[in-house]
């Protein structure tokens, strides 16, 4: 059976795969894996390759953007053929891509889901999903500054919604941007904007290594997350619209918010 | 080690749980289960006691919102503690006033977490991601009439944002609402509203099943939907904004669009 299975590795590391997706590469006759879409801090490729059995073959972006994905495509048109990426798969542009190529050349294709930080920040934060607007990621403002970031957060919080930002990554080069340096870009914007939407006395939630066993949700005042510790990527963040009652007292509670934020509920 | 860990299930059996979640499960020295937030169509109570080689208790709602999860917590206190949900944990109400609890009793809580449909949808109807606006539940409108869903779309709309819409359940009472009958719900509302939001000539995606070896994804006009068989339940469904170029190629080769999609693309 020639087939182009899309596995999620879900967050973290190797662990966060799913029982079906294990299944998925003990039975493929080829597996890949690209791990440049986001950060597995703790994952092993000598661990995933003895608890599948099969040995699995790395993939550069060079070699799945600029190369088409040729290697999984001609193993895809061979066999029964499995890629591995991190979180829940086809949610990066570079995979929905693969499967149209895949799809026209005749290769079915499925998708195994895996945790991914859309749910899962939403889930350690204890905020409401259906009060997330748009999200928006947050570039490095050294190669691409852009004001999108902050006019995303503008049109949430006019709407009263909170907003999901990814922090860019550059795994070729090994940076990932962090809490302090995305705050920092997005106050620069302020400066000239001065629309007083990320300012130090708004209140924002840090979130570092989702999905692994010692995650760090933090929320508080720009200001002092600016030296609040997160330590190691990856970091994402989330700027927040109006506050339920129950979303602020889960702020206390799982992010150590200030007390105070009971005030300003709805 | 007292502790109470919330395990994501992931989508629709045993199976969606990681593999760190199997851990947890066999490492715990109590493990309950509460299947009434969403449907997992293929779970087996008897093959994830097999798995993990421990009795799970299932928990209904009136145990958990009632009695405010009162076994739950007195095992937590008593030690480590593993409650599984579906999907990714964190996300129903109910599960953030647990943690909240717990906290408060100063448990210690963790997540691991799971699949969710809030990105699989995503994934399995390759739009993208930054591109969804906030999300809505459709209620049964013989229990629940609500008009919010058709406001929630159409504020998306003029935003130009996609609209992932959950579909009621009422796990107790067997009664999941499906594709069609929520189409018809929302069709009502625009016969009062008028504003063309949601016609028989709408575009939207349906998806059934999802996380299964044989999901469905239809993209249509909403009069073609109301008689395409998405078979069984869970069902979701997605109001669409303005689409990319690369957005109407994925939804015509993933979910059979019409091909004059991409007439209308940005």
């Amino acid at each position: 059976l020639n087939e182009l299975v899309f596995v999620g590795l879900g967050l973290h590391d190797e662990k966060g795969l799913s029982l079906h997706g294990l299944d998925e590469i003990k039975t493929a006759d080829e597996a890949f894996i690209e791990l440049y879409t986001s950060l597995l801090p703790g994952f092993s490729q000598e661990r995933l390759e003895k608890l599948s059995g099969k040995r699995i073959q790395v993939l550069s972006r060079k070699e799945i953007e600029e190369e088409n994905g040729r290697l999984v495509l001609e193993a895809a048109e061979r066999g029964k053929t499995v890629l591995l990426v991190p979180g829940d798969p086809l949610i990066a542009t570079t995979h929905i891509t693969l499967r149209i190529e895949a799809e026209k050349l005749g290769v079915k294709t499925r998708i195994v889901h895996g945790a991914s930080i859309i749910s899962a920040a939403v889930g350690l934060s204890g905020l409401h999903s259906y009060k997330f607007g748009k999200s928006v990621t947050v570039p490095f403002p050294d190669e691409t500054p852009s004001t999108t970031p902050y006019e995303v957060i503008r049109q949430n919080i006019e709407l009263g919604l909170h907003t999901l930002c990814f922090l860019d990554i550059k795994a070729e080069k090994g940076r990932y941007l962090g809490i302090h340096d995305a705050l920092k870009a997005l106050l620069a914007i302020e400066e000239r904007k001065k629309a007083r939407i990320v300012t130090p006395n708004t209140l924002a939630v840090g979130i570092a290594r989702a999905g692994s066993s010692k995650p760090v949700t933090k929320a508080d005042y720009v200001r002092k997350l600016l030296s609040y510790d997160f330590g190691d990527p990856p970091h994402c963040m989330i700027f927040l619209g109006k506050l339920h009652f129950m979303e602020a007292e889960a702020l206390i509670q799982f992010a150590k918010a200030p007390k105070k934020l009971r005030e300003t509920t709805q």
